[in-house]
């Protein structure tokens, strides 16, 4: 997607460890605007799957797949990294280990909130070694549902998660491929 | 809103220890269309204060604040709970306690985000004792920013967070206050 290839080149900042920094604007500050504008970009290819929720994880995740979940006429559901007081009842647990927190999470979501009946989209700020959304998949299909496809906002292309997943066969929509980033500045994959 | 209220008597759930869970619709899964309209309402009220940025905390709170943004066609911030590594630079920081968790948090946003030029509303989907909703002031406050207001979904009125900020001249709008909640169901206080 042109529009947030070029706000990642303009606004993006590569920090040391193979870290983007996009907080000015997706993740801990949100360009509402550019993305209201990805969610429909992501609703247009995802609009005859029939979707019945957007699935993310807290918390970063969580505007990109609201605005996916706006322009689908659905639900959106996070999975959380911790059990809270409001949380009670069965629930849908996977491991996960999370890159920008240095931490292993257990994902969780509330069996009342997916069910044999849901038609899933899975949504992700960032898709790396794919950790997070291989968790997600495994909360999918303990629930019975569907697995529409996968759309994150960024696929780091260099790392293996992406590819992983379209060797297995999942619909996966990935606004910007970031193929190289370093000194030279940052690269995308012009397929998609 | 009288949108909400209904809502809240339909699918919210009282827990033992003063818990209302609104998950269904507010904070684990997202009702998309009932938060946009929340969205838009709030936005109505705060229209004329050029809000320039939505603050508040992850993860509940982000649908609501992204929606509110979204209407007043300004960025939504939100405050960590812990240091990424994709976080850096200078950071404002407030202490706050966490009744759903039940740990001492430190809220931090980098301070890139928040200037004294800034306009903020904070927004939020629980009020209760208010720490939260303390914490985000500082924060404000250390910016040197202005506030234009505090809008929550779900004020508890039977705790003094909401009219503790009314004393202190805080313009805060709740969406639905909580009156009592018990046995015999959910009341709401009429006035707002």
């Amino acid at each position: 997607m042109e529009l947030l290839e070029k706000k990642i080149i303009e606004k993006g900042v590569v920090l040391p460890g193979g870290v983007l920094k996009v907080g000015s604007f997706l993740n801990n500050q949100i360009d509402v605007e550019l993305l209201s504008a990805m969610g429909e970009e992501v609703a247009v290819r995802f609009k005859d799957k029939n979707v019945t929720k957007v699935l993310t994880v807290e918390a970063s995740g969580i505007p990109f797949a609201c605005f996916i979940a706006q322009k689908l006429q659905c639900f959106a559901v996070f999975a959380k990294k911790s059990k809270s007081i409001n949380v009670e009842g069965e629930l849908y647990q996977a491991d996960c280990y999370s890159f920008t927190h240095k931490t292993l999470n257990k994902l969780i979501v509330p069996k009342e909130y997916l069910s044999e009946n849901d038609v899933v989209l899975i949504a992700d700020d960032f898709l790396a070694r794919g950790e997070v959304v291989n968790a997600l998949i495994s909360i999918v299909r303990q629930a019975g549902a569907t697995l529409a496809g996968v759309s994150v906002a960024i696929e780091k292309g260099f790392q293996n998660g992406g590819d992983e997943l379209r060797k297995q066969g999942v619909d996966l929509y990935s606004l910007a491929v970031v193929k190289e980033m370093g000194e030279d500045g940052i690269k995308f994959r012009s397929e998609n």
